[in-house]
């Protein structure tokens, strides 16, 4: 079969591959829809994962059913899916004590383009498929649905995290489509003013129908002073760090009023001061006793999380459609996806490749 | 000066009362708008609280500060604000626990028209003044406004209890206005599906425009079995329980799946068995091992959350103005508002007097 | 192979059955070390499940692997292990939803004895025996060990469940093992003064053993009104209920401070008013309104929560030895021992039996 | 009267100040028994919290109320007090929002030697009396009763944050005085083992009595592999930070299991890397998405909570005279007390000065 891989950092192309083996437990899938992430990006031209050779690539997608394993009981040939981008062992250590996407070790639900094949084939491979696959809504939009499986999963978190209380102001640091998920999480935790931090016109436009109240740009000015101003020098309750550099967490610590929470779903591709770290403002933290709280996580998988998100898209509680700019047609359009997110040029969101 | 009073139970009207005093710490309002409250018509005619003789009537207002105490810093006369219909005691140890509308005793916080006078009076009183009353936001529609004292404040509450995840499911047991600020905090609170029980028209329309997705009428069969068929069996995940009579619980309970939440905010007026008991269905609690819990408590008061929820009007993530279905004119109209609470006649959600 | 059955409602003893058959994730244990449950006799004597037919009972048991499926990898034949009386389906949607007690449906991680035979066999079953099984530490006493698996695991959990301040007040509903389990789990959470109800003398030297303060008896008056007076009118920041009649929750709550929290583990066995109903007492209960939450669970159970059960008896947190009154020798002894926590005789407590 | 003040940074001595004056919600008192701290050393030779001229030291205190303000009701002159180190505006809008140790600014609660004149004096001043003074046990060892007000509170605030489940493992950097209350919260909250990294014999002896199963000591290596290596990889549940240098928490997060949470209540006295920051690793902490969270907090101050803390002395579930190494006799030796801990020799823990 057809895979799209990393050959190895900073390399990508086609190659062959064996269909993929059907455990008891598991099931194989044909690509429905597709969309590549901006950690494809990270993990091929910076090496963020270290040295991966001939890895197929991608974790966001829909299927098809086209094989299941002798143990499985919901799912059959030719049911349509919702694959989520963290699959994990629900019964594994971490699972049991309420972190499945840490099963099998740190980060470990995230099997896709990282500890094994990823989705952009003509066949992958899905662990514990009762457990991991959703029935795809009939009629619900492609383009909408497959922002399920990684980016709405991941911006909801942060939200989730961040203890908005009813009518509190959050911070979003980054409006990329995971910081829109964290914005459009926000205002469905009842958050009352939102501040989003960004600066290009199209996410700008897609943050306000998410429910943005104000939209702060560096070019005016240091972010965190002018969302200091507009608060009268309260700050926020709640931030959602979703981009920025390696001390983007300086920022988040800085505008959030003592006692207001900081909720991270930014994938930190890389650290500070040749030691590999991130560093923490001890003056903004109130040298480490002003209930400035840090939590954190990876996108939620599984079956029960996706079909929780379908309900959103299908009572309209969110266009998620609203994200997918940039529409291709065949898995073979994958490779210009992913250069498209990789240029992050224009009016970029987010581009999904309609597969079938 | 002019108070309307209920003279026992059973008995309205207005007589002349002393100005109230103020304390160091307090502050005397005028009314600015007011609305009287399904507990008011409890109070009176069940005589919910025992009896009462020639207190003031009402806990639901806007004022503007007429005078405040020595050590009142963040008020002055003339302020236009909101008056929660709980002000609590800020210090007392249930404060201190975390239980500030349990502040000196069981529901202490509520002191209005239950512990001393209450607000359908030329002037009223208001406790901790600086801690309590939040300013009004200018330009805010006075019948929007008056729905945060105890409407919105008390809705939002039993779906912030009701553990609802983003995309899950929730049942809200009547469409009073109460319920219906229970189905809003429901979508604020990030819920997909949201059933409604109720029959009236209005509310239903109301019902609707503030998230509600199924409305499921007693007059179609038993309530509890038409969501169990509309959720194949599964239930919901969260409940919350604004109205009906005193065995809601049962059908409370018996919708939720195992390991659902039942927020309540009803108001108990009476129980059942000759034991003033409230009934648990044993079997669909899982014998007590089925984590379906029920989370309770008394309106939220004080300053913060005034203002968290002017947030909400302001942002127009709810608009509460829907609710004030009947407007009248003058402090002297407050009688007629109360009968027509009592009445709850044809298209009734809340009845409202602006006063200035 | 041998089992002890419920041949039918009021009606137990001896049968041959097959050895149960091994599936690819499943194992099958000799037993090590059995105990009877208070829930054993409820099962046979009052038919609480329902009538049951030649089913193996018993739910508490230490093994020896003897078996294990294909696709089992941290267990083999000889190994000695903990079983959990509660063997959730980690994968199901209730365990994703983060209650794997009742995954499959209501109560359904209680398989043993409820749902499938129990553990009182000379072969016993084991779902998904990687996820459930722990490995029984070696040098530890198996008395103290066979109370893990029910006892432990379900008098904590209302401990766990009672929002505990540290330093903060609890009463214990009930001095049965459960009961003495939650006295200890209170002292675990860092409870300050702990009321003790219960009258048998052996069990009241167990409870001051595990951390009670004061022992309280109905036979000194209304046990409510002791811990009211004793308090100074306060009641208790705490409640856990496991013993007690239908209208046990009468109590609990009449007891506990407005925001305090009744943590259930009790199993109601039967209702009350010829509706199947258990009783809140309204006025206690605030009109539903003074923050008493009502939190409820079925015992945790799978292999996590038993390794760290077995941490608390390694590092002498606390002896369930204590509790093992009687100790009989050899799987045959499993019949006097059900009989003995029938006649709850003298100063019993837990019987046990060592099956090698 | 007589105070010992910090008269610059680097500089202490006595000198006459005028009594302070009393309003109506406040009491003086005179002290009962004082206790320097470790931020008392900070203050004064650090300038840790910038420069304060003639600065009443001192913020651990046990009192006797000497006069109350016209608005007092529950205190009266000759009452035995605790004195909590933080003494919170309980109406205060972070108070409100959950956190009264931030109230009026972040660590705003912290009055006492920061924001006005502290405890080492002939008379000091308290504010909200009532709210924040809670009585003395009679019979109550004074050299124990004195860590109440911070170590104890400071200590167990970590261990309460750092969700500790029952049975789990945690590692506690430091066994200065409130590293040992954070050993022993620990073992409050129900942990099993606890590993307590610290090197001095004194403090390692009231470890093992608070609680510590494990002594890790840098002598013998890297203490994070070693934690590492006596957890066979698996690191800890939780993680208490109660010392160390500007870079722990990047042992406590490399130590931490994924799904693991820090408890910080260390005073951060100083940063790195010429900008003030404090490092978080970026690999060990998953780049972002291991749900390592990182939970601070300032010292919780109050009547409650000094009652509770009062409640575990009395049923001794913890003795904190343990800490009291070195016992001073009038208020005149509190500069010996202080240049003691100034100098951490020998087998110090703790100095306290009876007063009267």
């Amino acid at each position: 079969m057809k895979a799209f891989v990393m050959k190895r950092i900073g390399e990508v192309g086609w190659m062959e591959k064996d269909r993929p083996a059907c455990g008891p437990l598991d099931a194989i899938c044909r690509p429905l829809a597709l969309a590549p992430c901006t950690s494809d990006v990270h993990t091929v031209w910076e090496g963020a994962l270290g040295d991966r050779h001939n890895m197929t690539l991608g974790h966001e997608a829909l299927g098809i059913v086209d094989e299941v394993g002798s143990e499985v009981k919901d799912l059959k040939k030719g049911d349509r899916v919702i694959v989520p981008a963290i699959t994990p062992d629900w019964g594994d250590e971490a699972s049991q004590r309420g972190y499945p996407s840490q099963s099998t070790g740190m980060c470990g639900g995230w099997k896709f383009s990282n500890f094994k094949d990823g989705v952009f084939a003509e066949f992958f491979h899905v662990n514990e498929a009762d457990n991991n696959l959703a029935k795809l809504p009939e009629g619900m939009s492609l383009e909408a649905a497959v922002m399920m499986p990684d980016m709405m999963s991941t911006g909801f978190m942060a939200a989730e995290n961040a203890r908005i209380p009813i009518g509190g102001s959050v911070a979003v640091f980054g409006i990329g489509p995971v910081g829109l998920c964290g914005i459009a999480g926000a205002k469905l935790r009842g958050a009352g003013r939102i501040f989003a931090i960004g600066t290009r016109a199209k996410p700008i436009e897609v943050a306000k129908a998410y429910g943005a109240t104000d939209i702060i740009s560096y070019k005016n000015g240091d972010t965190v002073k002018q969302i200091m101003d507009l608060t009268h020098g309260a700050g926020v309750d709640s931030v959602i760090v979703s981009g920025g550099g390696p001390d983007i967490l300086v920022d988040a610590i800085n505008v959030a009023k003592a006692g207001g929470a900081i909720g991270n779903n930014n994938y930190f591709g890389k650290g500070m001061f040749d030691k590999d770290y991130l560093p923490i403002p001890r003056v903004g933290w109130g040298f480490g006793m002003a209930s400035k709280d840090i939590i954190t996580g990876l996108c939620p998988g599984g079956k029960v999380r996706m079909e929780r998100l379908a309900e959103i898209i299908k009572y309209k509680r969110m266009d998620p459609g609203l994200m997918a700019t940039h529409v291709y047609k065949g898995l073979d359009k994958v490779e210009d996806a992913l250069m498209m997110m990789k240029s992050k040029s224009g009016d970029l969101i987010k581009p999904v490749v309609i597969c079938e």
